[in-house]
């Protein structure tokens, strides 16, 4: 369970954990994240696509395997059109949402591939269970002692713990001169 | 350029490349690839999430270096709709998108998880620079001798050639009941 801990504290740090504000939606869910007091935003899920990710470990996950996980970055309208105008800092207001799946892959999926492109050796992998989401809120005021930011992490819908989200600005640190925020706009192709 | 080719009739097979009907939204973009004759849909860019994909591969990309590809596919209204209430076959009028990007990495943000996490071995990687992009159109009556689908791919907004489209269909078989779409819908974490 700390190896989870740890790992998923991870993501925090290099996903662009973000956090919900109460106040700003007026609309939240669930028990509130430690430090931050921030809650799963509403509709999420809809928001729209920053970048994707993928983070690989070593160590085990608790199962005997190694870590892999495939990851979106989404962002409601106020950080979508920061990243899209380059404003930094983000503005109050601004969430990024980092959803995290475990890495599967399916034998039909690589089989239509081989059979399809023969002597390619490609190989398919997609965003399978949910793991956890995690969320950076931009309050200039309330989080100024956090660069402005809070954050927090959620697995089935429950908090992490006080220890997880004490990580999460300190990690954050060596982005300092992207306002704290790892991920860049993924373009469009 | 042939390998490139293939590489990216790869990604029309798996990762449910869409194509964009000209006749449903009224809006469309530059040349229309062959075949299916479908353009690149205005703002797909801001289409929501289905799921996060990644392919990789033996083979030269051209550079020399193996191919890593991560991906996104978003949908339109109608296509996330149906995602979500399991309706299959998808309606006329859906589209997927398939976004695809090189596969990239940060020796910051790695550092970053090292220090963050020592002993955990994290690594993380992310979209880079972007590489093409594919549509699949469902049109039942138009595209009946393809499942009800059109399929096109796009590099720097141009389509790919017709020897490339006359492989989607056939490749998208091992789909066939899941309407021909690989990719199923990410779970919300």
């Amino acid at each position: 369970m700390r190896r989870i801990a740890w790992v998923a504290a991870a993501v925090t740090a290099l996903a662009g954990g973000a956090a919900y504000m109460e106040a700003a939606s007026g609309q939240s869910n669930g028990e509130a994240a430690p430090i931050y007091g921030i809650k799963i935003p509403d509709a999420y899920r809809d928001w729209r696509l920053i970048s994707v990710k993928r983070l690989t470990g070593k160590q085990l996950t608790g199962d005997g395997g190694a870590l892999r996980q495939l990851r979106a970055e989404l962002g409601n309208d106020l950080a979508i059109q920061a990243y899209r105008d380059g404003t930094r800092p983000f503005p109050d207001g601004a969430i990024i949402a980092a959803l995290h799946w475990n890495e599967d892959s399916s034998d039909t999926d690589n089989q239509a591939l081989a059979a399809g492109f023969p002597g390619l050796g490609l190989a398919s992998s997609f965003a399978g269970s949910a793991m956890n989401v995690q969320f950076m809120v931009k309050d200039s005021k309330k989080y100024a002692a956090s660069g402005g930011w809070g954050f927090a992490d959620f697995t089935n819908g429950k908090p992490g713990n006080e220890a997880l989200h004490a990580k999460c600005f300190s990690c954050h640190q060596p982005a300092k001169d992207r306002d704290y925020v790892f991920t860049h706009y993924a373009p469009t192709p």
